[in-house]
């Protein structure tokens, strides 16, 4: 099998779309994440398109097919019309390296067929300023893990301070299906949920809107190709069924999550939003991050055999999150960074937690996510939510503009980041997951 | 508001289809349930098309509408040419009662319009014998309660015998989500799955296909009209989001669940198949069956003002399970009934689900589906799953093959069937749910 892969890393490409050269862009020419897009100021783009993220632009690859200059298998044609990415992703690997690469090609400083067409090249290159990000696919199914110790070690000794880690977490990888209705586009405002609350000094609940919000930090993963149900997907071959990955804020009530959870798990506390990094990164541009891992001491359990690592699936990849206040946005400040973690702290792997949902023959389809649970560490800098970074708002956090958070204000902006980078290579980013907590209706 | 629902209840009214004069059909012209449907041996109806049950028929509404005789308003037109029903549950309370009066009228003995015309009526009324039966409707979000205290109370006794009915059962009806994409229609068979699992004398888990395979008999609704993001369903009209019923099957694994469920809830243990039963019966057929409820004993609390009952939302509805093992199947001996139970018997109503979901603002998509949790009552013959009945295998059932269970054994099929009846009303039923066992991979 030829390795499409090979020359799209290579650190010294640089691209005719001048900005995908800066050092700090999220998107160089080794990136090429997919996204779904339209443009308001333009009728014909009223419509969704497909399109890859390119330095500060938007390389439309509808329009490019329509024009006949990314070649692509015959049958791959229609897939770049539908406004939605669950038709390609439901192609294999090979097919998607494929067409990774003729984009590379095209874009590349030394191509000249659309860099010296100014006419097509207009049509085709739009900066990012001028579009609107949509969801990248038709989210049929949503799932959330809980892979990161460090935070089911945290939450667990707030929650449950005899017995923080249950005795089955580092046998499998703990998950619960999640909302996929309520999945909204980074940038889409969050209301105040409403909720059942009970306040450990009550005798009965009460019912008004949420007290104790939170986002967490997490690391998405959109499924390609699935499995039909019955069947299993095996660690061997398990990344070829992944194609890409995205930050997700899975917001969260606290107060409504204590009270509700048990017996059957969050529910309520979870389903009123989770927002989505609207660019898919594919494996093949993380390739060079990835890592051996999960590490595990001495003491603990080696995996069952259906979940023992074959391939390095660790990926070495920097989240971070910032907060911007209301008052901070209206006194033109910049948004102030909480956090930084690193998803290789995580105790399970992607292709650990796909092979476990799917090992009873649940059949995952093209457009599904996945999501890791919060992205936390062993250090308090690297704690991926805000009922961990405060411990339970028992250690406020200090924002530029001269107040303290121990859970989010109305008006306060989460905005998540995350990247990858290591000598060698050019720097591959997730660009931002963005959202405002409005006030409660 | 013309009130459509007269005279469709009327228990005198028959049908020139004849079976649905039998006094024991499920469909009587008294329910007329929303169904899709293929048939194979005939070409034009390889595409899915849209259909009502009556008696041992289907009324194709798709070719009713496309040969003028079935008249809805002009917009409606579309719905019924979609193979699927997400369409037509968008639209509000009164389209779908106008339908069905329509359809009431067409197909009453005295309506000649159908009746007489022997080509028409061969075209639009199929022995569902013919016809093979879809899924209704594309499952955005599948969600799955715990609404029955029977239930609840057994449940808990077995997997947390200190503690079982949790401190917010009798405050807010407990759900998780659930998963949508391995939602199968009624004959499909379901494959044992793998599991991981433990045993209480083993320290690790061990890999393989699980023992402790239970079905639970609930009954689920289809959302009909939605809500947007951050909005609201109230108790007040709460009904009119519901398109109607069907009978679920939330195939479980005892042995995963045991060993996965904490903190986050059910997972592995449901995610591997769900049944429903194809006809879904509208709350308007149900009309006659509501009932004053839950009821709540002196000591019970009040629910909060956001899920008090405003109407009569208790359903008296009949649910019965059988099983018929392959050594039955093979000797032609009739499936066993197992146990019975009433839908009536449940602490929380379909609305109270419906609004505690939608309370934090989380939004319904038309062709979402809500399951009740297994629907169980105080004896021991009303308890609607494996584990109950047999008190987690210490009182295994007598079969009239000769055999016993305590769990599911691979050939076993279980058949759900659920109806409403009371003296005055024609009955009104549901078919069935059933589901074959397979052996493990």
């Amino acid at each position: 099998m030829t390795d499409y892969t090979n020359d799209t890393h290579d650190p010294s490409l640089t691209s005719w779309v001048e900005s995908a050269n800066d050092p700090d862009t999220d998107f160089p020419i080794q990136n090429l994440p997919f996204g779904v897009f339209t443009r308001n100021d333009n009728d014909d783009l009223a419509s969704a398109h497909i399109g890859v993220a390119i330095g500060d632009s938007v390389f439309d690859l509808t329009r490019a097919v329509e024009a006949g200059i990314l070649a692509v298998e015959d049958d791959l044609d229609t897939d770049f019309f539908l406004g939605i990415l669950n038709e390609f992703m439901s192609r294999n690997h090979r097919q998607w390296s494929a067409v990774r690469s003729e984009i590379s090609n095209l874009l590349r400083h030394d191509d000249a067929q659309l860099r010296d067409d100014a006419q097509l090249r207009d049509r085709l290159i739009i900066p990012q300023s001028d579009v609107e990000m949509q969801l990248p696919a038709i989210i049929g199914d949503y799932t959330d893990f809980y892979a990161s110790i460090s935070h089911a070690t945290n939450v667990g000794t707030m929650f449950r301070p005899d017995n923080p880690l249950l005795p089955n977490y580092k046998h499998l990888p703990v998950g619960y299906h999640g909302r996929a209705s309520s999945i909204v586009e980074s940038g889409t405002s969050i209301r105040r949920p409403h909720g059942q609350l009970k306040a450990d000094d009550q005798d009965t609940p009460t019912f008004g809107p949420v007290r104790l919000l939170d986002y967490e930090m997490e690391v998405g993963f959109f499924i390609g190709g699935g499995n039909s149900m019955g069947s299993r997907i095996d660690m061997v071959g398990a990344t070829d069924h992944i194609f890409g990955l995205v930050l997700v804020n899975d917001w969260s009530a606290r107060d409504v999550q204590k009270w509700e959870y048990q017996p059957l798990g969050p529910f309520n506390a979870k389903n009123f939003g989770t927002t989505i990094s609207p660019w898919v990164v594919t494996l093949d541009a993380l390739a060079p991050f990835r890592e051996a891992g999960p590490h595990r001491s001495a003491d603990d359990p080696q995996p069952l055999d259906y979940l023992k690592p074959n391939e390095d699936m660790q990926i070495n990849m920097t989240v971070e999150v910032s907060i911007r206040s209301q008052q901070m946005r209206d006194t033109n400040m910049d948004a102030h960074v909480i956090s930084r973690g690193n998803f290789n702290d995580m105790y399970w792997t992607i292709a650990q937690m796909l092979v476990h949902h799917t090992s009873t023959g649940c059949n995952m389809q093209p457009g599904d996510l996945i999501a890791s649970g919060t992205v936390s560490g062993p250090e308090e800098f690297n704690r991926g939510c805000l009922l961990e970074r405060t411990w339970r708002g028992t250690n406020p956090i200090d924002l530029p503009d001269g107040t303290q958070r121990k859970f989010l204000q109305d008006g306060d902006e989460v905005i998540m980041r995350g990247w990858c980078e290591r000598a060698g290579c050019r720097r591959i980013g997730f660009g931002e997951c963005r959202g405002i907590i409005e006030p409660a209706q």
